[in-house]
């Protein structure tokens, strides 16, 4: 037998990309265009987004082959069928290994061009313009990208880093309210795993934040970021740290999932699992009964469900979560809450801890 | 505006896997087990080859979760529908990240299986077992995995590196004739591009090659894997040298787009490719008339094709390679001979010099 060892020197050491926060910035085109190299762009929107955005954008690159495709809004979209209409539009008009994809709208919007960007022609650029609250504190930063399968939420993706992220805070004011309290699920997620601090800021500024007080919605998707960035930066492939953003997530991917997916929106979703996270713990004895108390509080501030939808039973729940990716030999792991504002990811709870829970 | 810059360290220097070539490779089970290292396995292989070699290998994993999916043989199936096949059957049977796949077949059961194992949960492990002279010289070396689409052959893909790679050269003693030439096609261009010497002991002992002499298939196979190991440790990515391996395959790929994908075999469209980019070559003065009509010459003592069919007309060329993934700003880019032996990538033949070699 011969053996032809290949090996491949990966030595690109530090590579990075910056988040722009503030307001009006998609009145600042040289934001984006100094992350455009080839002269294609593709715009990728959705019908809710593309009429209120879309020519700003458009604008940018007039010197350019500039195409748009616009899905339809929502999260029953985010599927490989959606993905092939993104594929054929870049075929149909000659993008090369060149062009730009740029994703502008939610977190669906972003996940999947982002997934079409890592494997159009087995990867080009792509440029993140976050318009939802949810996206711009969590989905559009850290490069995971991915489309749902019936059977288990961003089951199929790939990781893959945008070029840049631009977050114009004016695009919230046109946010309805309940896609707001969503995407305030993930800021809180980030007080409640690694920053008490920031937690309890949220505690004292809820009405604030809800009464969309700029300064404060500025500091809270700094913040977010911040602690995102943190995060993404020592672990990007998910070995590690990062599974700790996934607090509440495998619950309430479980809940998206069984519902059907658009039923429920993420970050409702997410804050049902958080609250039922934080249950958890208060049963592990890990944080105290008023601890616990204070996390479903906050998330109910916020606008947010706390508790899962009555036909949510504990055997749906166990057998969607059986898929998540987490779960290593069918041992469901869970993020839990250490202390407030400390979490890890834990195997150490009983069943019947765990069943207590589900059907709470 | 606030700008928060995200920096990943990747610091993981230098990776690799093995290239195990030899007789009855499959018989040694411990070869591949020792790849494996969670408690799943998906064999995904095609109706042709499954019922020579599957049980071989399931036997080997008997003590594990062994699942296997069935493809239809042909590139026609290289396609995105079939590959959610593959995803159905990882969540149906509850495979988590750490499962691992293992293409047993030819180029398309590896591509497919590859982006398959590239894009399932973000990433996981995979095994290359090729069984053609095609997939074990080249498709399976080196990470490329990819599907087609209808107007564009492996538009759609990933870089994703195989855990190692296993030729066992009993196999090629069922393949039909017609496709062990396809594999010399791709054997002939490792001479061509970089290896004059291998150019020329592969025109002194073409016909013992066609005679399946086991010591010149495994020294074939041996030169091939090391030739495009040493071009992918440089160049993972295709950012410079790796395109070379490209020689043929502009015009190729455009061959088996237009007529439609199974019409005709990879290795064989290559075949006619290069023959045209030795004759393009040829027209520019870069190389002599008695070298191009060398290049024919091995190429159809291998059994190969090397005029395109009548219906590629030098219009139908244009179109499709308008497409082509080395295509930039509309600037058609060729792997051309310098010197037979010497390849470059081009921009430097006249429009007229590359029409009369289409229409040849």
């Amino acid at each position: 037998m011969e053996t032809i060892n290949l090996q491949i020197n990966q030595s690109q050491s530090i590579t990075g990309y910056p988040i722009y926060i503030g307001a009006s910035l998609l009145k600042q085109p040289e934001l984006l265009r100094k992350h455009v190299a080839g002269n294609q762009v593709l715009i990728v929107s959705n019908d809710t987004i593309a009429p209120l955005y879309l020519d700003a954008i458009k604008d940018t690159f007039q010197d350019l082959q500039c195409d748009v495709v616009i899905l339809p809004d929502g999260e029953q979209y985010k599927t490989l069928v959606t993905l092939e209409t993104i594929f054929n539009t870049l075929l149909e008009k000659g993008h090369n290994r060149t062009t730009t994809l740029i994703a502008l709208g939610g977190g669906v919007v972003g996940d999947i061009t982002g997934y079409a960007a890592a494997s159009y022609q087995r990867g080009v650029n792509f440029l993140q313009v976050p318009t939802t609250m949810l996206a711009q504190v969590d989905s559009s930063v850290g490069g995971k990208t991915a489309v749902n399968h019936t059977l288990g939420k961003n089951m199929i993706g790939a990781f893959h880093q945008p070029g840049c992220v631009l977050i114009d805070t004016d695009t919230l004011k046109t946010l309805p309210e309940r896609e707001f309290s969503a995407g305030l699920a993930e800021v809180i997620k980030y007080g409640l795993i690694q920053d008490l601090a920031f937690f309890e800021w949220l505690e004292n500024n809820i009405e604030k934040l809800l009464a969309q007080d700029l300064e404060c919605i500025t500091y809270a998707i700094k913040k977010s970021c911040q602690n995102k960035a943190d995060i993404v930066a020592e672990d990007e492939k998910e070995k590690g740290v990062r599974a700790l953003l996934n607090l509440g997530h495998t619950f309430g991917h479980a809940i998206e999932t069984s519902l059907g997916y658009g039923k429920i929106l993420h970050g409702e979703a997410v804050s049902i699992g958080m609250n039922m996270a934080a249950d958890l713990s208060m049963k592990m004895q890990w944080i105290t009964q008023e601890e616990a108390l204070r996390v479903g509080d906050l998330l109910q501030k916020a606008g947010l469900p706390i508790v899962p939808p009555a036909e949510m039973t504990p055997e749906k729940f166990l057998a969607a979560m059986a898929v998540d990716k987490k779960t290593l030999n069918k041992q469901i792991r869970l993020v839990l809450l250490k202390h407030l504002g400390t979490s890890v990811i834990s195997t150490d709870f009983s069943g019947d801890l765990l069943e207590r829970t589900l059907a709470m």
